[in-house]
C-alpha cells in the first residue's frame, strides 16, 4: 500500500484535472450553443452525462505514457490530451450504440435512447426511434469535433506534422476501420470460412480495440513528452497484447458476465451477431450441428435467455471458453513480461502494472 | 467575357488543385487502410466518389475570401483549406443522407445505399439496410476525421488559437446544431404554434446552411489570409443573406424542381417532413383546413406524386411560393448591395458576384 499510494494520489489528481477541464470545455460549448437555440442544449447535456462516467482507461494510459517518457505531473497539456481522448471515446460510444442498437450504456439509457425518450415524453410527431438515432448521430459528430478541438488546444506539441498528431490521426482512422471490419464480419462471417474466423476476430480486436484503447493512447502520451522511437516501440510490445486481452475479456463478459456488474444485458453481443474470438473458437471446436446452430442464432435480436444459456453451455462444452481464457492468459503474460522490460521509473511502472491488472481481470 | 476569363481561369486552376490534392490525400489514406484490411477499401472508395462531384461552393467561397484579403493565387495553404471543406461537406452529406433516408445523391446511390447494395450483391446475412446505415455512419466519421486532418495540415495559419481555427470550430458546431434544429422541427413542429414556423425555419436555415455554406467558408479564407475584423464583418453582410437565399432556393427546388435537373426525386423533402420557410408560409397563409391537411401530409414517407402535386397547388394558391420568392429576392438584393460595398479588387469581386448569381438563380 505504501508503494501504491504515490500512484493512486497522482492518478486521482490527473483524473480530477481531466474532469474539471471537461466541465470547463463543455460549459464553454454550452454557451456557444445557447446563442444558436436553447433547444440545442440537450446535445451538450448528453455529452456531459456520458463523459462523467467511465474508467478513463485511455486517458490514464496516455498519462502514464507521458510520465514514463519524462513528462511532468502537473503539465496542463497532458490534461488536455486526456480530455481529447475522453471526448473521442464518448463520440465513439454514441455512434457505436446506434450501430449495435444498444439501449443502455453505463447503466443508463444510451444517447439515442435518451433522445427517443425525449420525443415520447413531449408527444412529438413521426417516428421516435428514427429521431433518437438521428439526434444521437449528430451528437456523436459534435462530440467528435469537440475531441479534435480539445486535441488542437494542446498547441505546439500536437501541431501539424508532430508525432503526437500522427498517432492521433492513425488512431481515429484505425478504430473506424476496425469498427467497419466488426460490422462486416457480422454479416459476411456466415458466408466466409469458419477456419479463418479466429484470425478475423483477432484482427477486428486489434484495430477496433487494442490499438485504440491501449496502444495508441500510451504512445500518444509518450510522443507528447518527446519519447524516442525505441521507447514507443517498447510501449507497444506491452500495450498491444494488453489491449487484445482487454477486449477478449470484454467479449467473454458480454456472454458470461453478470448484467448487474457490467451494466449491460448478457447476451446482447450474441443478439447483435458479434463474431468475437470466443465465437470463432466455438464455430471451429463445436460439433458441426452445434456450430451450425450457433451460426443461425447469432444476430437474432429476439434471442431468449434460454437460447443465450444454450450458447453459453455450448461454448463451455466445446472448449471455446477455455481456449479464449488461455489466449487471454497468454496475451497477459506477454504484456506483463514486456512491462517488466520497460525502462521506466518506479511510479509509472507500478501504475501501468495496476492498469493492466484491472484491464484483464475485471468483471465489468 | 473578357472580364470573366481571369475569374474562370483562376477558379479552374484552384478547383484542379483541390481535386489533385484530394486525390493525393485519399490515396495516402487508402495505403494506410490497406495495412488494416483490403475490406476497408470500400470506405475510402465511397468518400472518393463523393468528393469527385459537387459544385465546390464552399471551397470557392473560401478561395475568394482568401484572394479578397490579399492571399496569393497559388499558395498551397488555400488549396489544403479547400480540401478540408470539401471533406467536411462529404462527411455532412453522408450522415445527412442517413438522417433523411435519401437513397440518391448527386444522381447516384447515397453512401448508405451503396453499402446496402454491396450487402445484397454479396448475399451477406442479417439486415442489409442496417448494415448500410452503420457502414455509412462509420464512413462519415472517417471523412470527418480526414477533414480535420487536412485542415491541420495547413499548419501555422490554422494552428491552435488562430482566427481560422476558431472559425472552423464554430462552423462545425453550428452546422451540427442547425441540423439538430432541423430534425427537431420535423417532429416538434406539428405541436408548436404555426405563427412561429417561419422564424424557426429561418433560424434552421441560418445555422444548418447559410453560415456553413457561405458565411464561414468566406470568412475562413479571409482569416487564413490575415483579414482584419472589419473585412470579415463586411464579408458576412454579403455572405449571410446570400446563404439564406441559397438554402431557400434549395427548399423551393425540393418541392418544385425538376428531378431530371436536381438529381433528387421531387417531394422527398415533404416526405421527410422538412419544415422549410416555404412550408412555414403555407401553414400560415393557407385556409385552416388546408394547413391542417399539409400538417398531416408532412413526414409521410408514402406520399404519392398526386399528394405532392396537391401540396404544390396549395403552396401556389395561398401565396406561400410567392412569399418565399419575395424573401429570396429581398435577401439576394441585400447580398448584392453588400457585395458592391466590399473593398475588394476587381477579380475577387467579379468572382463572388458570379458565385452569388449561381447560388440564388440555379435550377439544381
Amino acid at each position: 500500500m505504501t508503494l501504491n499510494s504515490p500512484v493512486a494520489s497522482e492518478q486521482a489528481r490527473f483524473i480530477d484535472g481531466v474532469a474539471a477541464k471537461l466541465n470547463g470545455f463543455l460549459s464553454e460549448q454550452r454557451d456557444v450553443m445557447a446563442t444558436v437555440s436553447p433547444d440545442v442544449d440537450s446535445l451538450i447535456g448528453s455529452i456531459s452525462t456520458l463523459v462523467t462516467g467511465g474508467k478513463r482507461l485511455r486517458a490514464l494510459m496516455c498519462y502514464w505514457g507521458w510520465r514514463g517518457a519524462g513528462g511532468l505531473a502537473d503539465d496542463p497539456d497532458i490534461v488536455t490530451a486526456g480530455c481529447a481522448l475522453e471526448l473521442f471515446q464518448a463520440a465513439a460510444l454514441i455512434h457505436d450504440d446506434i450501430i449495435d442498437r444498444s439501449d443502455t450504456r453505463r447503466g443508463g439509457p444510451s444517447v439515442h435512447k435518451r433522445f427517443s425518450q425525449l420525443h415520447e415524453t413531449n408527444g412529438w410527431a413521426l417516428d421516435s426511434e428514427h429521431f433518437g438515432d438521428a439526434a444521437a448521430l449528430l451528437t456523436g459528430d459534435l462530440c467528435l469535433s469537440f475531441s479534435e478541438e480539445a486535441f488542437t488546444d494542446i498547441g505546439s506539441r500536437a501541431a501539424s506534422g508532430s508525432p503526437a498528431r500522427r498517432i492521433f490521426n492513425v488512431m481515429r482512422a484505425e478504430v473506424m476501420a476496425g469498427q467497419y471490419l466488426d460490422i462486416l464480419e457480422e454479416v459476411a462471417g456466415p458466408v466466409r470460412d469458419h477456419a479463418g474466423s479466429v484470425d478475423r476476430a483477432r484482427s477486428i480486436i486489434r484495430y477496433k480495440s487494442a490499438k485504440y484503447s491501449t496502444e495508441h493512447p500510451l504512445a500518444l502520451g509518450g510522443a507528447l513528452a518527446g519519447a524516442p522511437n525505441d521507447l514507443l516501440k517498447a510501449y507497444s510490445s506491452f500495450s498491444l497484447p494488453l489491449g487484445e486481452a482487454f477486449q477478449m475479456r470484454d467479449d467473454v463478459l458480454g456472454v458470461f458476465g453478470d448484467p448487474a456488474t457490467t451494466g449491460k444485458p448478457a447476451g446482447d453481443d450474441l443478439r447483435e451477431g458479434k463474431r468475437t474470438v470466443l465465437v470463432g473458437f466455438a464455430l471451429n471446436q463445436a460439433k458441426a450441428t452445434e456450430a451450425a446452430l450457433l451460426d443461425r442464432m447469432l444476430g437474432n435480436p429476439d434471442l431468449a435467455e434460454d437460447d443465450v444459456e444454450r450458447i453459453r453451455h455450448l461454448m463451455v462444452e466445446c472448449g471455446a471458453l477455455d481456449a479464449t481464457e488461455a489466449l487471454i492468459a497468454q496475451l497477459s503474460t506477454d504484456a506483463f513480461e514486456a512491462l517488466e522490460r520497460l525502462p521506466l521509473d518506479e511510479v509509472p511502472l507500478l501504475a501501468l502494472g495496476q492498469l493492466a491488472e484491472a484491464a484483464v481481470s475485471r468483471a465489468a
